[in-house]
């Protein structure tokens, strides 16, 4: 298995005490190297004419790791470590969201007005008027994260508390990103019906639901169905998410090689929830040729074991992933870590494109093929051209909000994509920026306006 | 029926310019004065030689009242209204509470550890320790608020969206008054199985629920079958929050006149959620005689309409409320404005007590019959003796949630009731103070702690 380079992840923080002298910091720091750890901000707590105390952040790679550059660190002469904590397990100490008052209730006439007897006229308002729910309280900016931990990250099926974190991770993300209040739904279910039920009860509440880490391809169904039942617009993720950053950054590599979407051959490993919405979406977008395989291969008419999604894309080749990506323009890997190798990639039509997007551990590692693709896109932060779909989700929710749109079109998952894409220039297009930064404050305005806009367009807006 | 004071609930906010001349305020306020407008807060928002700009806050009884104070102030002459709103209706645009993060997402180590890859990390020591879900996410500080919008406030079933408004009220006062976080979930169904089961399956992400506002006789089945069902506590605040303060105030009130729960006769008017719990409760607390009274009259033996919760307090006696209350020691009312006469009152035995709890109109007016009184009390907050039930749900959740009770026991409760009752020291007991202001900082602590006490002492504390 391919190891992980040290990360904030895996990260420390170490409080040491050292001699106040020339060198003796270095001294730290490069036993700290010498275990392959890789050192962030150093504070100077207190320094006195003996000793001198700071803080340190330290990344390793796994907690092995981190154990074994502790060692190191307390092995040294003269060093004391006076505390470590692992500042990942640290931020999560008591959860990451806050359920918060917009006003305060320091006097009787607040809590007249925000609570009885005021509140009860504000009820009678909606009770008369049912589309003042949406000015009157919380529910024009809020958005249910709904997951029954059926599918976590690439963890797999660990249950509704395991999470948790990680629906909290995205409800902070809405926010930092486009000021949207989400709030984490963890159902102890994984029944399709029970889940299509609870979530259509728990509507009143919300402006929208993002469907998150449900399995596939239960996943289909419950969104589809949820569609239909809910008048407030429904999104998963895994699916419309990935698919919309996956268009945008393949939309920039076809400019860069001169290919069209209609012309190129691609080849979509992974044919859970990502897979299928990405090959759908990239259908909608032109794409003419696409041949998925999930773990067992091509999908291959001659298959008998598909499930309906996996059926929609069955092509009349057969064979395995390998004689797939032979004579592929474009691969895109929404699998499983190290899958590929060199020689299938070199098997690719020339100037591939290659989007191994298996997050921490993509498909093939870049530094295998950097000189054999025209273009290699992963999930990771720490490469070039990461596919992260925080560049989609909250941007696609607050177009959405804001034009209250009853639900969300491929139109607008389209417009999605060429608004992310749009953002890098033709000037500043080359083969390691083929997509704007997750931290590019022009994407999620640039989102919301497109899909807005598109919702206009397909007649879903509301307002 | 009982006209209401003016009150903050019907308040505007009135940005007016006058001449800067001598005597142009009071004429503005005497205007206001003569329509039984009451002023708050007045503001000066700018001052030049010829004219002054000053925003007042004015309290009315009712819009129609708000509407002819603003057509007086408006007919003055030299006087110019420049903007006038609704000041219940302002606090409650786009909505009362936010969902907030904890810690920022400045930048990529952040997003590293609180989001994908590090979040993994987190996720799997949940799975692998399934109570670390208490102390790595919002779950040991989160409390839902659960309703159908059954039976909201006073006005009765308008909806989950309508009851929406309550709820988020509701979350401000769990966090001003305890801490604790609290997310509004108003469910789309009546159905008492349905509501049932969507709590159930929401439970992985919260550490209590509050139901709210549903109706009886549902609301008992809710309650108990939840109780069993879930490993989290339980609270219905219409029934064990206004059985927790009605305690309270009636055991200072019987210290007043001398009197033990043991030896007095109890009438309650109103035998649904709350007048049962009530019941309940003082039963617990060591009352022997309690009549309670629907709309029917006395819950007597010899009626046959009576469901299993009146049942379990339906007496020999029968005849009217009137009838019932000849020789009552206590009225308690949960029922609805103007029910009760002064001739009813006078019946009373020696030295009456009377809760009259309907809100925000009472039973009888307490002007009528303050001489035939020993103690009268009301849910509102411009008489003495408020009966609200924020003086215990706060504190209720905070011990629950501090100790990880896995229930709220009777112990809880009545040791709620002693906690919010002790707070008045004997030289301080009078007969218009015999209950905390809710706005008396110790009582939420001194609440929780004395739930938290009761927790373990009922060995339902799970730390």
């Amino acid at each position: 298995m391919v190891k992980l380079t040290p990360n904030p992840s895996y990260s420390l923080s170490i409080r040491l005490e050292l001699p106040n002298q020339a060198g003796m910091l270095a001294h730290v720091i490069s036993a700290i190297a010498q275990c392959g750890g890789s050192i962030g901000e150093i504070k100077l707590l207190q320094q006195s004419r003996q000793t001198t105390m700071r803080e340190m952040a330290v990344d390793a790679s796994s907690t092995d790791h981190a154990d074994s550059i502790l060692s190191a660190i307390k092995a040294l002469q003269d060093v004391t470590v006076h505390e470590a904590y692992d500042r990942t397990f640290a931020l999560h100490e008591g959860g990451k969201i806050h359920v918060t008052s917009r006003t305060g209730l320091a006097a009787q006439s607040d809590l007249a007005m925000a609570y009885t007897p005021g509140v009860g006229r504000i009820c009678r308002a909606i009770a008369d008027s049912p589309e003042k729910v949406y000015s009157l309280t919380c529910k024009s900016n809020m958005v249910a994260i709904v997951t029954d931990g059926s599918a976590i990250l690439g963890l797999g099926n660990l249950g509704p508390e395991a999470a948790l974190p990680v629906m909290e991770g995205k409800a902070m993300l809405f926010k930092e990103f486009a000021g949207i209040d989400a709030f984490p739904i963890c159902l102890d279910t994984q029944d399709t019906e029970k889940i299509i039920e609870t979530v259509q009860y728990l509507a009143p509440v919300f402006g929208g639901v993002n469907l998150e880490d449900i399995s596939a391809p239960r996943c289909f169904e419950i969104e589809q169905r949820l569609r239909n039942l809910i008048p407030i617009p429904v999104f998963h993720d895994d699916q419309n998410g990935t698919a919309i950053v996956s268009l945008a950054a393949l939309y920039n590599a076809l400019v860069m090689v001169e290919k069209t979407l209609e012309g190129v051959k691609i080849v979509i490993n992974g044919a859970g929830a990502a897979g299928v919405a990405i090959a759908r979406l990239l259908k909608e977008a032109g794409a003419t040729t696409i041949w998925m395989c999930d773990s067992k291969g091509i999908l291959s008419k001659q298959r008998s074991d598909l499930n309906p999604q996996k059926q929609e894309f069955a092509v009349e080749a057969s064979g395995t992933l390998a004689d797939a990506m032979k004579d592929a323009d474009i691969f895109l890997g929404v699998s499983v870590p190290g899958v590929v190798n060199p020689e299938m990639v070199k098997s690719m039509a020339p100037k591939p494109i290659v989007m191994a997007m298996s997050n921490p551990i993509p498909e093939i590692q870049p530094e295998l093929v950097q000189n054999d693709v025209a273009v290699i896109a992963t999930g990771r932060s720490d490469y070039p051209n990461q596919i992260n779909n925080v560049l989609a989700f909250p941007g696609v929710f607050r177009g959405a909000l804001n034009c209250r749109a009853s639900e969300i079109t491929t139109n607008m998952c389209l417009e999605a994509a060429y608004a992310i894409a749009g953002l890098i220039v033709p000037g500043d297009l080359n083969p390691e920026n083929i997509i704007p930064s997750v931290f590019d404050e022009r994407v999620a305005p640039a989102v919301a306006a497109a899909v807005e806009k598109a919702a206009r367009k397909d007649g879903v807006a509301q307002i």
